[in-house]
C-alpha cells in the first residue's frame, strides 16, 4: 500500500514516518511506498520500499491535486502552523490550517470522481478546539468553542472530514491530541513550553524554570502515545464512529506538581531540584484556561491507548530520546 | 443608521424588512437608509428613508466588498441554499453556505483595516448543526455535529462568527432558530413541510396530507417569533455572550398530536378533519432523527422570547396571514 504523510517534517510527522518505515507494513498491510510531505523537504528514514520526499505548501492553488493524484491508500494529516503564528498572522492561519485542509479534501473527492477511490484520512485535531467555561473532566458530547483562531481552524477541519466522510468521498477519522509532553528539541515561545522543558531540561543535566503553579491540572500523552494513536487511527475499522469522526484522545491528566513528584521519582532528587520557580503572570492566565481532564470514553472503548502515569511518560522520553541514559 | 439584510427576498428576510421599514428604527435609533440584498432581487416594503434592493450572489468575486463597501451599522445575514439542495448539490452548498458567509466576513474585516469599522452581524444557524444521537433535551453546551451538508456550512459559520467577533473584526450574534411553522405559501418538497401544511392548508378549507405518527415531537416558532429573534439579537449588547457567539433560540416543544390538539381548539372540528393521515417511511425515517427539544437556557436569560402553545403561533398566522379570518 501507499502511505502519504502530509506534516512529515513535524515533530509527530518524523516519528511516525520513522516508526511506518521500520514496521514495514500498516494493518497487516506492507508499505510498499511512502510518501512524506511538508513544506521543507522532509528527511525521509531507510525504508526498504519506494520512497519519497516532497516539498510542497497543501494551501497554494494546484498542491493537493498533484499531491492526491498518486492515489495514496492511507493518508496521514498532519501539516498546520501553531497555535500561536495562526494567532499572530490571521490569513495564514486561515491559509494553511483552513483552506489547505479543505483543498486536500476537495481534492481528493475530485480524484475519486474520475474513478472510484475513498482513501483512508487521518486528521491530527487538538484539545484547542474546547475554550472556557469548562467543565473538570469534557465528555465526548461537549461543545467545541475554541479561544484561539488556531482552535477554530481545528474546528472546522472536524466539521468537514465528517461530512466528507459521510458523504462517502473519503474515509476519515480525528484525534484530538493532548499536549504532547516531552517534546524533544529546546525551549520555545509557546505558552505550552515549560510542560516539556521541566522535563527535557533537567533530564539532560540543565537547569529549567518553571512559571506557574504546582497545583495547575493540565492533559498529556507522550510523543510514542501520540504515534501509537495515528497507527491505531489508521487501523481502525471506521463504521462503529458513526457519523462523528474525531475523537478526543486518552491521557494523562496530572497537575504540575505530580509532574515534578514523577522526575523526582524517576531520576532523582537532584534532577529534579533543576527546576526554578520563576511566576509568570501571562503564562499562568493562557494556560489556567486550558482543558484539566477528559473522559475519552470513545476513544478508550475503541482501543486507543496512553500512558495512565508521568512515570511511564519520563520512561518513553529517556528510552526514546537519551538512549536510556541519565545524566551523570 | 444604515441596516443591510442579505437574504431579503426569503421568507424571513421579507417579513423582518417589512418590520424593520415599519418601526423606523432599531435600538432606539432612527434607520435612515435599508439595504436588501439577495440572489433576485429583493422587493422592498415602503420605507420613509433611502431604500435600495440589490440582486448579488454573496459567493461571487468581488460582491461581498461592494456590499460592505457602504460600511452599514447592522448586518443581518440570513442568505443560504436550503439543506435539501445543499445535500442535493454539494459544491453549491458549500459555495453558498460556507464561501458565501465567509466572504462576507472577511469583506467586513478588510474594510475595517482601510479605516475603524465593527458591523453589528446577525447571523441565522439552524438546528441542523446538531445530529443523532441526541438527548432528549438538548443543552447549550451539546456537541454540534450536524449530520447534513447544510448543518456542517451553518456550525462552520457559527465557528467563523465566533472567531472574527473575537479577533474584533465585527460583532456577531447567531441564533439557531427552531422549525418555523407556520410557513405562508405552498407545500414544497422539504420533509418539514408537513409541519406548517397541516395547519395553513385547513386553515384555508383545503385538504392536508401528514405523513407521520401524531406522537413524533419537534421544536417550533411562528414566523413573528424568527423575526422577533432577529430583533432583539440586533439589539443587544453581546458582551454578556462571551466568546460563544450563538444561541439556540427557544421555541416549543411540541407533539404532531398537540399541534393537532392545538387547531381543533383554535379553528375547530371541522376544519381539523381536513387532515388525512397517509404515512410515508421515507419522511418519517428523516424527521425521527431531528430535535426534540432545547433548553435554551442562554437565549432565554438573555430575553430571546418564543410561543409557548401552538394556540399562539395558529393565531399568530391567522392574525399575520390571513387578515385575522378563519375559512367560512
Amino acid at each position: 500500500m501507499h502511505v502519504m504523510i502530509i506534516g512529515a517534517a513535524g515533530m509527530i510527522g518524523r516519528k511516525l514516518t520513522g516508526v511506518l518505515a521500520e514496521q514495514g507494513a500498516i494493518n497487516g498491510q506492507t508499505i510498499e511506498r511512502l510518501t512524506g510531505v511538508d513544506i521543507v523537504e522532509p528527511g525521509m528514514p531507510e525504508f526498504s520500499g519506494e520512497c519519497e520526499a516532497i516539498a510542497a505548501d497543501l494551501s497554494a492553488e494546484g498542491t493537493a491535486e498533484r499531491l492526491v493524484a498518486s492515489r495514496p491508500d492511507l493518508i496521514f494529516h498532519l501539516a498546520a502552523i501553531v497555535s500561536g503564528e495562526a494567532e499572530a498572522d490571521f490569513e495564514k492561519g486561515y491559509r494553511i490550517n483552513m483552506d489547505g485542509t479543505r483543498s486536500l479534501f476537495e481534492a481528493i473527492r475530485l480524484e475519486g470522481e474520475k474513478r472510484t477511490w475513498c482513501p483512508k484520512v487521518v486528521f491530527t485535531s487538538s484539545i484547542a478546539v474546547f475554550g472556557e467555561p469548562l467543565p473538570e473532566e469534557i465528555s465526548d458530547t461537549f461543545l467545541l468553542a475554541p479561544l484561539t483562531s488556531y482552535g477554530t481552524q481545528k474546528a472546522i477541519g472536524e466539521l468537514l472530514l465528517a461530512d466528507y466522510s459521510r458523504r462517502g468521498f473519503l474515509d476519515g477519522i480525528g484525534i484530538r491530541l493532548p499536549t504532547i509532553t516531552v517534546r524533544p528539541g529546546k525551549p520555545n515561545l509557546a505558552a505550552s513550553s515549560f510542560y516539556s522543558s521541566i522535563l527535557r531540561e533537567p533530564l539532560s543535566g540543565k537547569e529549567a524554570i518553571l512559571p506557574v503553579d504546582e497545583s495547575l491540572r493540565h492533559w498529556f500523552a507522550s510523543p510514542r502515545a501520540a504515534v501509537g494513536f495515528l497507527i491505531h487511527a489508521a487501523e481502525l475499522d471506521t463504521a462503529p464512529l458513526g457519523a462523528r469522526r474525531t475523537l478526543s484522545m486518552p491521557g494523562l491528566s496530572a497537575t504540575v506538581g505530580e509532574e515534578i513528584e514523577a522526575l523526582r521519582r524517576v531520576a532523582g532528587e537532584k534532577i529534579a531540584t533543576l527546576i526554578r520557580q520563576e511566576p509568570d503572570e501571562t503564562i499562568m492566565r493562557i494556560v489556567a484556561s486550558w482543558p484539566k481532564n477528559f473522559t475519552a470514553e470513545r476513544a478508550i472503548e475503541l482501543g486507543f491507548k496512553a500512558e495512565t502515569s508521568f512515570d511511564e511518560i519520563i520512561q518513553a522520553h529517556i528510552e526514546d530520546e537519551l538512549g536510556g541514559k541519565l545524566p551523570e
